[in-house]
């Protein structure tokens, strides 16, 4: 498994990726799932997959070379020459379909499913930032600012955090520090997601990023903040009330019946004659 | 989709169970999903359903008519006088074969997954407290001091919580508190589950509970929960430092790079020539 996750706001984007593939529980490794596209002053690109490593690590090699037919008779369109990250998601999703093409038939007689996701985002030269998440068909969505960010692979575990943090005015420092609670919420909860992490952090209009770091265990601020947070979080549960029942005479706040719920069904001995 | 969970402490056990029920999106309604045996002074029994809502309704319905052949020969063995929760448990297991015999067949050509899966836990006079899982072919597992809490349906976003409270000397109310939050959150993340909610909570020995409520929008608890809730946990997330990086001059603990991590792969452009 895996989890990744891309946050698109006002003042830049993040990107963050664990490393952990398995196949089976008993083959574990460490593979990288965020690559980064950079022409300084001109485009910053960054990838992040998930799903079969096979695919994943196919697209990434095409995605190099692939090129799409300029629809004005210009140059072929690449990842590098693309006048927008919308025809760049163009280009990765025509990637995945070269993939799909020369491997699909194969994988699906062995009985393994076509299942690649992947976030792309970044910044081209003359428009602003774009984030977007794409399938395994090559179709892909694009996040607006009512849904400023993309979850990959695992992503239960590390969505609450995100749905209650994350909007388009969330400064960049304080998205980044969302993202590593969501991941650490995921590690503690998913055994197929692993350490160590690759966190990018991109501001707006820069063109170019150098806040690129892999977090692993000895990272510092990634110590801290996984001990501050399991504290505190259960700091703050032990603060909130207990409840207490309708027959206790207190002024705290009570599990009480509401008169317009039927009760539950009680069942307080067979009624019906066994056959 | 559903969302129940259970939870077996040294001093009693909790159940709580959404309401929520749905065929496609556009095809909601709101089906209870707890039902509570209850014979007071001998045993009390608690079973929670997910899945496809015929099969969990048509199981509750045959699980009263139930039996199983008594080995030693004496009465047959129902879930009113099964001399144990595992015996109670190996009814509910037929219960579940007896709807598959009847309507595996037809659900299977319909292209219906034969999917159930129940919770089932309390108490029977002479021996102590047990919690088990069920699944759709009847088989179960039971909860152990190490895994003392069971979810069925969509549990992954409420799991963080249970992982870092629930342990077996977890007081009742406290275990009561941390379903709820739980509950709360996959409420937030996931619009399949939804209120009412039933919450049934069982002393230890007492073989009959009367703290059994259902929880909608009006109560006082669950609101002050919601609220507090998420408001302290926005505090706890704001208190934390925000990552700072390499080249800043802070005490602070920094986003720094480990020297044994390779770099992150960035091509900084096209080396290959385009096909």
């Amino acid at each position: 498994m895996t989890y990744c996750v891309a946050v698109k706001l006002n003042a830049g984007m993040v990107f963050l990726s664990d490393s952990r593939t398995n196949a089976g529980l008993d083959q574990i490794s460490t593979f990288r799932k965020m690559i980064v596209y950079e022409k300084p002053g001109d485009r910053f690109m960054c990838l992040l997959s998930a799903g079969n490593l096979s695919i994943s690590q196919s697209v990434r090699e095409i995605l190099q070379v692939e090129q799409l037919t300029d629809p004005d008779g210009g140059e072929p369109i690449t990842i590098w020459n693309a006048k927008s990250m919308f025809d760049a998601a163009r280009v990765l999703g025509s990637a995945v379909r070269h993939v799909y093409e020369r491997d699909g038939d194969a994988l699906q007689r062995a009985g393994v499913d076509f299942n690649a996701s992947m976030i792309f985002g970044g910044q081209v030269r003359g428009e602003g930032m774009r984030l977007f998440q794409v399938y395994s068909a090559g179709n892909f969505i694009e996040a607006t600012a009512e849904t400023p960010f993309f979850q990959i692979g695992e992503s239960k575990y590390g969505k609450p955090v995100l749905d209650r943090v994350i909007a388009p005015e969330t400064p960049l420092d304080e998205a980044a520090k969302c993202v590593l609670v969501s991941m650490d919420s995921t590690l503690k909860s998913n055994l197929s997601v692993g350490l160590p992490l690759d966190l990018a952090v991109y501001e707006a209009n820069m063109l170019q990023s150098d806040k690129i770091t892999c977090i692993d265990n000895d990272n510092p601020y990634f110590k801290m903040l996984h001990k501050t947070w399991g504290q505190k979080l259960r700091e703050v549960f032990d603060e909130i009330e207990q409840p207490t029942w309708d027959d206790a005479h207190t002024d705290v706040p009570l599990l009480t019946e509401h008169p317009r719920n039927p009760p539950l069904k009680k069942i307080t001995n067979s009624s019906e004659k066994l056959i």
